[in-house]
């Protein structure tokens, strides 16, 4: 029997895919287990359980799994990347019930300070999803820490951190702007005109723009219970602002979106004010991430690629 | 006798002047009794224990105590304001010892929303201080929420909000760039690469370089202990591009600082990545700019003129 369990292992969860020999999802199962969040019995534990009933198949994950503080230390590799290199540099580690666990690399920006664990994976498994994206595309993976990313011929060729989630987190939680502020509303409206306060900073930037959330609340312009929104108008439109104008991302084609639905459909309503595209992604990057770099390491049984579909070839 | 007693009432301190007959400080009180953290016995105790033993004179306060959460609320003027218009738009309150208190207004920008309370009155005070910067000059006020404004002909013409020094504390206490940096080591070195990361930002903005300070730190390329500096270092470079990028503030001419002395030399610091001077301020602009309220209105008698010296006269 040939196929393969793919895990995404990030700081607060963990996702355990069971591929079948043509590299299709066939079961998927989550846990509230990052690497800050594990349960007793550690990485071993975790590993046994999100995967019992599965059949002994090749262990292959991503994430932050392969961090400093993660199961094993996998040294970052500096970009450019491919299937092809982010697999040449795997490293294992022999798991207590005695079989293989795999872990890819997280990628380093030598060029601009930076670093990505397990968005490289979905990027990769994403380009296998659509092939047409492999010789240059722009890339957004919205999320407390928001990666934008291009590719060129098939490799990650350069990205950067915004930390648009974690900010909002903190502002809405701590700061200020949302003191007095109770539950949040949804607001369409608030969340536009965040958004458009944003583009239209220009080059001082969205975060010059911050403290209008609280002055447009005193003067009456802003319901309280709309800041929340406005808030996250801003940031998500400091991120976009910011993103187009540093030119290292292409926007003459349409932007790819990778992430959580609901968050992703925010980033979609806040693209109509940029005049931008931007495009959903299939889900379970990643798995097929994680499946191109196995078959690229000799991870899946040779049979297996008799049987893979063209979607998701070996 | 004549004289002011002139209050700078914020949202975590309350400073009292005692001025003489010729608007000189006689003597100054500071208490951590900000509105927000008023003593037993409110506004009326605060205010008799730190001018207990000071003689029977006007008192003109401004700052966060004309707020909503205030002593009274005066409502903010829009600009442009000039000492006159600030004057007029005075109110006063009764307080529990049977004599006035009167309270000057706050600001609020209407091209740009934003609003100020207190700022406007040490501005005023600093122009008295240095008439040539009445026809046309730009200010930096360093703080939890530094602003910049613009003064012309005399009257404050345009001012932003940025929450620099809030975004500082949140970074530091609450995200992932200071988890596991214990106490922060003094470090120019780590200071001045952030204030280059952000003025090399570009467009993008500083915040999009946030990230960099976990990513140097993973790397090894900056101790934990100076993430604190590095970070500081950003927010404030981040304050300057932007703020200059700005073009509502000029800085052809030297930009004044006003504000706690350590934390100006930060930003005197920073200046120097962005070739600009920035000019320390004479200290006590609150008092001097109640003062001149305080002539405008009437507040001290006749005979006090007579004795009042040029540098800060009725």
């Amino acid at each position: 029997m040939s196929g393969l369990i793919g895990l995404d292992w990030g700081t607060s969860s963990l996702r355990a895919y069971w591929l079948d020999t043509a590299g299709e999802i066939r079961e998927t199962r989550t846990r509230p287990w990052g690497i800050r969040h594990l349960p007793e019995g550690g990485f071993d534990a975790a590993l046994a359980d999100i995967t019992a009933g599965w059949p002994q198949l090749p262990r292959l994950a991503c994430g932050m799994v392969g961090s400093r503080q993660g199961w094993m230390e996998v040294p970052y590799m500096d970009l450019p990347a491919d299937t092809a290199q982010l697999g040449s540099a795997v490293r294992s580690l022999r798991a207590h019930d005695g079989s293989d666990v795999h872990i890819v690399p997280g990628l380093r920006n030598p060029h601009s300070p930076d670093v990505i664990r397990g968005e490289e994976t979905q990027l990769l498994g994403a380009l296998a999803l659509r092939p047409a994206l492999i010789p240059d595309s722009s890339w957004i993976m919205p999320g407390t820490h928001s990666k934008w990313a291009r590719v060129r011929d098939g490799a990650v060729t350069d990205f950067c951190t915004l930390m648009t989630g974690e900010l909002f987190a903190l502002l809405r939680q701590h700061s200020i702007l949302c003191a007095g502020v109770g539950d949040a509303a949804a607001s369409p409206d608030a969340f536009s005109r965040g958004v458009i306060a944003a583009r239209d900073s220009g080059s001082a930037g969205g975060f010059s723009r911050l403290f209008s959330a609280r002055a447009l609340m005193l003067d009456g312009a802003l319901a309280p219970d709309a800041v929340p929104e406005y808030l996250s108008g801003l940031l998500i439109g400091e991120e976009l602002r910011s993103g187009l104008a540093s030119n290292r991302f292409r926007h003459d084609a349409p932007l790819q979106l990778i992430g959580d639905a609901a968050l992703c459909a925010r980033y979609r309503l806040a693209a109509v004010h940029f005049d931008i595209d931007l495009v959903e992604s299939l889900p379970d990057a990643a798995a097929h991430g994680l499946w191109q770099i196995a078959c690229d390491i000799g991870l899946i049984g040779a049979g297996s690629s008799t049987a893979a579909k063209e979607t998701s070839p070996c």
